[in-house]
């Protein structure tokens, strides 16, 4: 390598890190208008917006007894001071701090929080180490009233949002727990078979009990090992399953007599009737929310009420909105105990969600106008111009790049988005004229044509109109678009 | 220590780390308005919003030769893959990765990016080490238009909060250097001769003179080593500050002879004169930005333009919205140059002064009515008026707590600042109607006395309403808060 060759600067390649991604304009206007239509459907029902530090304490997320591994399953660290801490990988532990650091705080405490949360999980199609949450929660209180509050909440956002066609499902821990009791499985062998009922809308219950017996082969091939239960076991689970499952709680109960035979089974079963009574005196019918028994959520925090939410023309995106009832996290922080219930909705995936359900749209950019530079003696000519669409409440920008050329700026323009153009030379401006350009006209009219540059330089798509009805014709043809 | 004390479950400490922050529904509640009218004012100017992810690859953020030092001076960590990354602590580096890695983005690209940043800096009163900041660039243009652009979205930005007396003050890093060459100092000796010149707004001309010679004290006492400059730089450099520093490019060009001595300082100057005459005819007056020939601005990449925003009735609380140009910052990523010019604001500094200066007040809760739970057996009814409420658009929650009493449900709502609770039992549904608490009223009235209690129990500042008339009182009463 020559000396010429080891002075140059070393470039940094412009790269994210896996799993992490920029939002472009268009997806981070969109998504932010999907957030505030989120926050008026959840703020009409008196939740109140919350945020909390990004970074917590190591304890904090994972307890008293954590090990450097589990730091390191999170995007955990020792920072400044030497102390260990992490990323946020969810908002309902900084939750329960902030209830426990807070002991004047009025109960229950209805909230809100969006922001991001950090996952180390392996980044994969629509799966990012950085994603953001929308959580609500209501801390405080074991009554099942404010269960069906959430529940009411997360179907008033999705039809807020202008989605017909979903459905929040609920059951109770409570109720899956009994099955294990119910089923003769002992009870240390609980936690497993959770994990794979839960498994239970995306591989379907043959693939199911067949995990709970000897094991199966996945799509690949590959080998998924069974849990072996004993035989009447997993034919229990069966008997189960192949009831009656989802539904209301009138049809359910008749046909499990299962619901009643243990207590844990008969309170949870309880409190399921008692969200849907409320359910149904608050509007939400059961096209949009229903009982099924076999929900389990993931989370192990979770003791009673659990609920997800599918779209029902994209059952494959999975759960849109899902928590539960947690009714001892906060005495992670304290002796005193502090019950709540709450859900998360992944924000990127409802909006790729919506997207595609054509229920929102990319937004075209910021500018509705783009005040050219033909002249450069013309500035202030120019910038009169810009200050009067700006003060009429018309979004507008003057090119400010470094070419001269008309065309080029024109072309900044199309490409950009912007619906109109405004060109001007000493000869409209001796004549008291403005020239619009009609980008958008002009692109619709192009569109799948090959003469698109064409256009851009034609004299089509374009009028002169008086300097004085400048704003006004402005206005008409951005109401035309 | 006992058996059973060490089978006890170790309680985790509720505590944010050091420099890191909540905020309360109140304070988020007022940020996010705010957040809201500066999206307002810079969307008018053709910003668009841009998201970038919050952690980077450690080279993004310090270079291809960093030292494990420069990333323990940020949130740096070795995360998954064994890759070195950093939160970000500021949006400038990603917007230049952003945009070396987009071709074929239409430049200039007017952004803006809001969010938080991580700094390691020790933490004090209003320091923090996750802050939010927002940022307006425009990318790709060397065009000093985009330079007025800027500041006029700094100015628009300010008058759409409500604040008339501050000042955007700009100048030129080319002036500055200049003056290092006029005075006869040693360029090598720029960097530090700059560092000190900062300090000018916060220390006096006195202070900066002695720090560029022998020293000083400063008020605890402690000693500040000087530079020891030659006392004929010095003197040139006083000889420079006490003329005219401050005002139009009118002013300054008539008292600073040196303005003219250089090609760097003709080059800035130059440069001022076309970004005032671009602000005057966009209607931004020297009420609102001046020239101010002492601006430094610490960040190393400024190349030419630099501006800080003051609040003139809040000077102490330093400059709010300040950035500048940089003309090779994309470098970093590829050999093609990419000029850009912006400005970054504090925006929990703002919100602070702003509070300070009564332009922006902590909401309210988000709830307007509590409906009080009297009977559980009229759970239906309560629920049909929370319907209604809802239904009308009106912010409201039913008491969704464990307890039946009263007194504590209107308690919480006194508490939590909801203005109007609804209070029924079967005697008022019997007769058709519904009582309306007046918390609102009430409290006002109460204010300042030691009543509160009383009055939360007393019979006044209700009154009783039919039914049907239950959402047009609502409105009313809550219209007249």
């Amino acid at each position: 390598m020559g000396k010429k060759e080891q002075n140059k600067p070393q470039r940094v390649k412009p790269q994210l890190l896996k799993g992490f991604r920029d939002y472009p304009p268009d997806q981070q206007a969109a998504r932010e208008k999907m957030i505030a239509r989120i926050q008026q459907a959840v703020e009409l029902m008196g939740f109140q917006p919350l945020q909390t530090a990004s970074v917590e304490a190591a304890d904090v997320l994972l307890g008293s007894h954590y090990s450097s591994d589990s730091l390191a399953e999170l995007f955990g660290f020792k920072g400044p001071d030497d102390a260990d801490m992490a990323l946020r990988y969810e908002f309902t532990l900084s939750l329960a701090r902030y209830v426990a650091s807070q002991p004047d705080l009025p109960l229950p405490f209805r909230r809100y929080q969006y922001g991001n949360v950090w996952r180390v999980d392996k980044p994969g199609p629509g799966r990012f180490r950085e994603f953001m949450q929308f959580d609500i929660d209501i801390v405080g209180t074991r009554n099942m009233l404010a269960d069906a509050e959430i529940i009411a909440a997360m179907v008033g956002t999705m039809e807020h949002l202008g989605i017909e066609r979903f459905k929040v499902r609920y059951s109770s821990r409570k109720i899956l727990n009994g099955l294990i009791e119910w089923a003769g499985i002992p009870p240390q062998r609980g936690p497993d078979v959770m994990r794979v009922l839960d498994k239970l809308q995306r591989i379907g219950l043959d693939n199911v009990l067949a995990e709970l017996s000897g094991g199966r082969s996945d799509d690949s091939g590959d080998r998924i090992e069974g849990l072996y239960l004993e035989d009447n076991w997993v034919l229990r689970v069966k008997e189960f399953m192949i009831q009656n499952v989802v539904g209301t709680g009138r049809s359910l109960v008749g046909s499990h007599d299962y619901l009643q035979s243990s207590p844990s089974c008969r309170e949870g079963f309880d409190e399921i009737l008692q969200i849907e009574s409320h359910l149904s005196h608050m509007g939400v019918t059961s096209d949009h929310a229903e009982v099924d028994l076999t929900i389990v959520r993931g989370l192990g925090y979770y003791t009673g009420t659990v609920f997800e939410t599918t779209l029902l023309d994209l059952p494959e995106f999975g759960s849109m909105f899902s928590g539960g009832r947690y009714d001892n996290l906060v005495e992670r922080f304290q002796s005193q105990s502090v019950p709540g219930v709450g859900s998360s909705l992944g924000v990127d995936r409802l909006l790729a969600a919506l997207i595609e359900l054509k229920k929102i749209s990319l937004p075209r950019c910021t500018s509705k106008v783009l005040v050219t530079v033909m002249d450069r003696d013309r500035l202030p000519d120019y910038l009169a111009i810009l200050k009067e669409l700006r003060a009429a409440g018309i979004a507008s920008e003057i090119f400010s790049g470094d070419t001269k050329n008309l065309t080029r700026q024109i072309r900044y323009a199309d490409k950009l988005g912007v619906p109109l153009a405004i060109i001007a030379g000493t000869n409209e401006f001796d004549a008291g004229l403005i020239r619009i350009k009609n980008l958008a006209a002009g692109a619709s009219k192009a569109e799948g044509t090959s003469d698109r540059e064409d256009w851009l330089k034609a004299e089509g798509f374009q009028e002169d109109i008086p300097r004085g009805q400048l704003v006004s014709r402005i206005r008409q043809l951005l109401s035309l678009e």
